[in-house]
């Protein structure tokens, strides 16, 4: 029934077609105020306009009314890794931050700008969004490279009084739990009772791992290149430290085939390839979460061939994990609340949001709502911002 | 036959009415490329934008063709002398930077960004500015306090590859020149045998004195708060400095008085108010531009008994001197033109521009075109454009 299924992409772009497509970029601005004539103008701008500035001046807090920054996210990017990319740099990003601010608009009703900065200086970025917060009203980070995303966005948040999100991490892990209880409600399996591997430990990575032991996962295996990780394991960053001290109960040693034998979830975030013999080595009814983009970790046509669901982050296959189903409705609900920040018990919220306009047509094979389903950001939104009056910070 | 001739204000909006047009602010994102379905979304988003992003990485001139920054105008300001009400700091000055956004794109089909700064440290503005480069294509610095104004200016100029205008200083100015080529030809007088009394050295007065000299008047006799500008003259800023050293020439000394006796044109872009007497104490046939606003330094009314041709900043009077005429084209022209700066040449054209279009209608109460006149921003930005190539910047 999703949109989805019903328009696959069934002929791929051609080049040509994609970059005719991006010719002049692909956002404009438009102008809510008339301009014309000259008692408009008078209203719109000077003389009428320094009333609304004198008014502002007198009580910052008229800025959230009579400006459009506090429904403004700034979408921000160095450059450092975009897409699978990597380290294009600024200039190179900024086709993606525009694609990144139309889906704000199309599925969240936000507006929002790209901000794409020279420089890869943690504390320079912070220090350019301080002396731009009166700009905007959120903070929506964006393809920056790990471990440099973890330490910017908790500095970031520790900086502004405003919703930051860093949405390779969030927007990801979000979808991905909404996922699974959708997965669940169909296999009839209790999160409680499970133990998930996760296999990459980038920003994707750590904040599947975080949210899943957040919503009360029975046990995460975090996989990096070199292996499992573990409590002691040599030169471990200082996120991967955190994460091993509440990770692998069992004590699994090894590598991505010690870590998924017996398994029942896998949640895939790297670009390593796992052959089916991996598969098929988990516990039956097992869910395969294979989400490296444009190749998946596993082919669905052989993950299908052991596991009872599989998901992957491409629409022409069935259940699309695409953190468009979050990110819009995260914010959105962050700015309708005037939520000074996005809480744990927001991004829980937006999984249920999301799995629950999931779950009126629920299958294996329709786990997640349409990335292009409309009813999705609204309901987001709506327990967003329920939640973030719950966890007083609006 | 103006717009504005045709629809005067007639009737003074309410404080209501202009705080209801601005509730939720003036500006909204717009979308131009489709995110309608999976395709289209494969096109504007992943997978095919990494083929953009992948062709900017490879050859940066191409985020020209396939971004929206190079057709993005900054509009900049740090709230510090905003409209008549001064420092009243970043937030209260977003709705003024959002009309001007609004400006941008009714009168030069341009896309714009206000961004406003939590600092006015002008190494920090330009700093912050030099970060976010490769997010806009100009900037337009705006409401910035005097003599900063002139340095950040230079700064920002220097740091920076693309045009970069404080419209406070060269808007006002190109179309104050404008308006004296048009009144000069109603007038039959030459700018080379004229003396100006310019009253007030700040972004205005200053930029305004440089625009007449470079168009050859006869000479500029400049006034501040203490009196004629002179050689000599204690505690004078750099600025005021160097415009000591080519401007009155006669050696006059005094006030605002002995400045006026015998000048053929006063431009008044202070806050003082000029006494009747002053007026009659000018050259016969004489030219007054009182831009102060919303209480111009002569009320027309007394101006008109002395002066042969009368001009101020308000919509309801004729000759309105307003820099909605200039700035929209001036950018237009520099980003059509590829210009990486704004020459004086630049500005002498859009001058020339302004007053070509007002020349078909030509009458002591019409020296310029309606501040909504279409045709200004066309001609304007194709004017910029040759110059801009003549002067070798494109």
């Amino acid at each position: 029934m999703t949109a989805l299924n019903e328009n696959p992409v069934t002929t791929q772009p051609t080049d040509d077609e994609i970059f005719d497509a991006h010719v002049g970029g692909k956002l404009s601005l438009g102008v809510t105020a008339s301009l014309a004539d000259p008692r408009a103008l008078s209203i719109a701008y000077t003389p009428g306009v320094a009333k609304v500035s004198s008014a502002i001046a007198q009580d910052p807090s008229l800025a959230a009314k009579y400006t459009w920054a506090h429904r403004l996210v700034a979408v921000v990017s160095d450059g450092t890794a975009v897409l699978g990319l990597g380290d294009i740099g600024a200039a190179a990003s900024l086709p993606v931050m525009e694609g990144k601010s139309a889906l704000f608009k199309t599925f969240g009703g936000l507006d929002s700008i790209p901000l794409v900065l020279n420089t890869t200086d943690v504390d320079e970025i912070v220090e350019t969004l301080v002396r731009l917060r009166p700009s905007f009203g959120a903070v929506n980070l964006e393809d920056i490279s790990a471990p440099r995303c973890f330490e910017l966005e908790a500095k970031v948040i520790e900086a502004l009084d405003c919703p930051v999100m860093h949405d390779d991490q969030h927007g990801t892990a979000v979808v991905a739990l909404a996922a699974l209880r959708g997965a669940n409600t169909v296999l009839g399996k209790d999160i409680a009772n499970q133990r998930v591997v996760v296999s990459g430990a980038g920003a994707a990575g750590i904040a599947c791992a975080k949210i899943l032991l957040a919503a009360g996962i029975g046990e995460v295996t975090l996989v990096d290149s070199r292996g499992i990780i573990h409590a002691g394991r040599d030169g471990l960053n200082p996120v991967k430290e955190q994460l091993a001290a509440v990770t692998n109960g069992s004590g699994l040693r090894g590598g991505i085939a010690e870590a998924l034998r017996g398994a029942d979830i896998f949640l895939g975030v790297s670009s390593s390839q796992v052959g089916e013999d991996l598969i098929a080595s988990m516990a039956s009814n097992s869910i395969v979460f294979a989400l490296s983009n444009p190749h998946p970790e596993v082919h669905p046509d052989v993950a299908n061939r052991h596991a009872a669901v599989v998901a992957t982050g491409r629409s022409d296959f069935p259940n699309q994990i695409n953190n468009v189903l979050a990110f819009p409705g995260i914010f959105r609900g962050a700015l309708d609340a005037g939520a000074r920040r996005i809480t744990e018990g927001m991004k829980l919220a937006a999984a249920d949001a999301i799995a629950a306009v999931a779950s009126d047509d629920l299958a294996a094979d329709r786990i997640v709502p349409s990335a292009l389903d409309p009813r999705v950001g609204p309901e987001v939104a709506a327990a967003v911002a329920a939640a973030a009056r719950v966890d007083g910070v609006a």
